[in-house]
């Protein structure tokens, strides 16, 4: 590994440890492994109780793997609605979430805020009878994140719907009441500093209960990845597929790693970096938050407009080995997004926020 | 890396240069690359080129990357099929794909024969009107390969079809008649020797043509995998989705090293190893081959009954650092199934030979 510093939204730089680990498991011959022996299901094992432990899951939740995040889109659409979706839209992610059910074929409807603003979830209305709520923790294309206490006025005004939550920017830091929720979806290129290409579907009792209703109707729910076939497997410490053994391996790993730290250090931590990164792009006349309201700015993708094209910043912070991401799409001239993932340390991002204080 | 040899049908043992890749992936930062950036999209376009030179591929066929082959499956049958297919079943594999056609609601067909024998493409006939048929190059359950040659055949008494083949633990030895088929699936956990979790679909202009087709009369043909999304990123050399970076990337550099070996090598040496093991197995007394038809005898997976236990044989093996896969399921501790990728060399696969030869 090189020794630049990566602060960009995903895939972003690897956690520390990660090489050190890929190196162990080319010594251990991690990749020779079947994923019907015994070896693979205690890497299986280590890689969900680590995540379970990371997140505070309870008993009534599973942990399935998926190729990507963006897969589990489909999978929640697939497994948990036979035909309407609801969908808070504030950004390119939740839009996609969004014309993914539409693709599918599925009743979706939109409440859609401007990029850059956020949801009130005390006041959202949800058309009577839906089926499953998506909603978006962290946009990482436009740095709003949702509060995460208040998914509970969600519940409260729509007992009987799937409430389903991607959260793929900001696992683990956001402490969820798993009460108020069914089902959550991460990659792990962000938080978790892996390779891409492994998504994360963290799935209640109440999600395959659906799942099997919608079977028994005689609906497709999908082959290999539906609810059922991945439980099945998972009861055993397997998947359907032969699956990222590699990036299982190392979620275990870098688990293990963070469980070690803590994960209420490795939040702690996240804050102070927020606090950092913000306090310096409010003091810039070069760059200023984007997301105008504090409550809604996210914690791990802080994005800032820039009156300087982010290849001119990268090109400073590249003297101190450092680079931060440019804006999402058409934003790409005029914004940065900072990746604030628990791979990057206090003094590495105070050492970001001088160097971007010091641009003007 | 271990020095141990893998002669297991998959996951394999690593391709020889795997791990001087992954450690200059490391060092270049290959992880941390944006999916949207230059420096992917040469990746991409390597790991294209490479595999499209391999495989002889003519220009109005396309190479896309999924999760898994498991996973290509499924996309085959939402994006190339309105009701009905076809499947060849012989084994465990092509009965999973018969079977992934039925959950996905397919009027489904199979021509089923027992484990262990083959098909005669000459005489095989399809229900008029289906659209899709499925054949297994290889059933890495039985050892049992098609005559490659004969696909001609099924194209012949099938013009419409479209005529789809799974090669996962064949590729890249099978030359294909590209005019003879309309879309291959392969893993890269088997012949190109890599870590699991990247599948590589290979799909021909008819395909693309097929899919939008359906999509215009408003079927469901999915979200981000549907051939027309998947082709709208490929043209830029990106995916839809953040992909398996690292392994895209490892694909790209053994197809590079694949290539100056010279894949008509590959070809011929997979020959002479083939017929060093079906030798050594045909003059044992433990073992004989399980595939009575010499024709259907798989290059690239040998199947063996044995007397001895799987584990038995290994505990033999492992004194000269080798390993052999046990049999499929119901036949894990009376058959023996022996990998032969071309990430083992005929030295290599000599003294497996001569070391089997002594075990009676």
């Amino acid at each position: 590994m090189s020794n630049k510093i990566y602060f960009t939204p995903g895939p972003t730089g690897l956690y520390p440890t990660v090489p050190q680990h890929i190196h162990k498991a080319l010594e251990d011959d991690v990749c020779a492994i079947s994923h019907r022996s015994k070896k693979y299901e205690a890497i299986h094992e280590a890689a969900v109780s680590n995540v379970r432990a990371l997140l505070g899951l309870p008993a009534n939740f599973h942990i399935f793997f998926t190729g990507s995040a963006t897969e589990i889109w489909d999978r929640t659409l697939e497994n948990l609605v036979e035909e309407s979706t609801f969908h808070l839209v504030n950004g390119s992610f939740s839009k996609r979430y969004f014309e993914t059910a539409l693709e599918l074929k599925k009743n979706a409807k939109a409440l859609e805020v401007p990029f850059g603003e956020g949801f009130d979830l005390k006041t959202v209305e949800v058309p009577a009878g839906t089926e499953m709520i998506c909603l978006t923790h962290n946009e990482t294309s436009s740095g709003v994140s949702l509060v995460v206490d208040d998914i509970k006025y969600i519940r409260q005004n729509n007992p009987n719907a799937i409430i389903a939550v991607d959260s793929v920017s900001s696992v683990p830091y956001p402490k969820y009441d798993w009460s108020q929720l069914d089902t959550l979806l991460f990659s792990v290129q962000k938080g978790f500093g892996l390779p891409a290409g492994l998504g994360v579907w963290v799935v209640s009792d109440k999600c395959i209960d659906r799942s099997i209703a919608l079977q028994q109707k005689g609906k497709s729910i999908g082959s290999y990845h539906n609810l059922p076939s991945l439980l099945s497997k998972a009861k055993v410490n397997q998947t359907p597929e032969t699956p990222n053994v590699l990036g299982i391996y190392l979620l275990a790993k870098v688990g293990e790693d963070m469980l070690k730290r803590g994960v209420d250090t490795i939040r702690k931590e996240t804050d102070t970096k927020a606090d950092i990164l913000y306090n310096t792009i409010i003091k810039s006349s070069v760059f200023e938050p984007f997301v105008k309201n504090y409550e809604y700015s996210s914690k791990t993708v802080v994005v800032a407009n820039t009156k300087i094209l982010p290849s001119e910043v990268n090109k400073v912070l590249s003297e101190v080995g450092m680079q931060v991401g440019s804006g999402y799409a058409k934003y790409k001239d005029t914004q940065l997004r900072i990746a604030n993932f628990p791979g990057t340390s206090v003094e590495q991002v105070e050492k970001l926020a001088d160097c971007l204080s010091k641009i003007c």
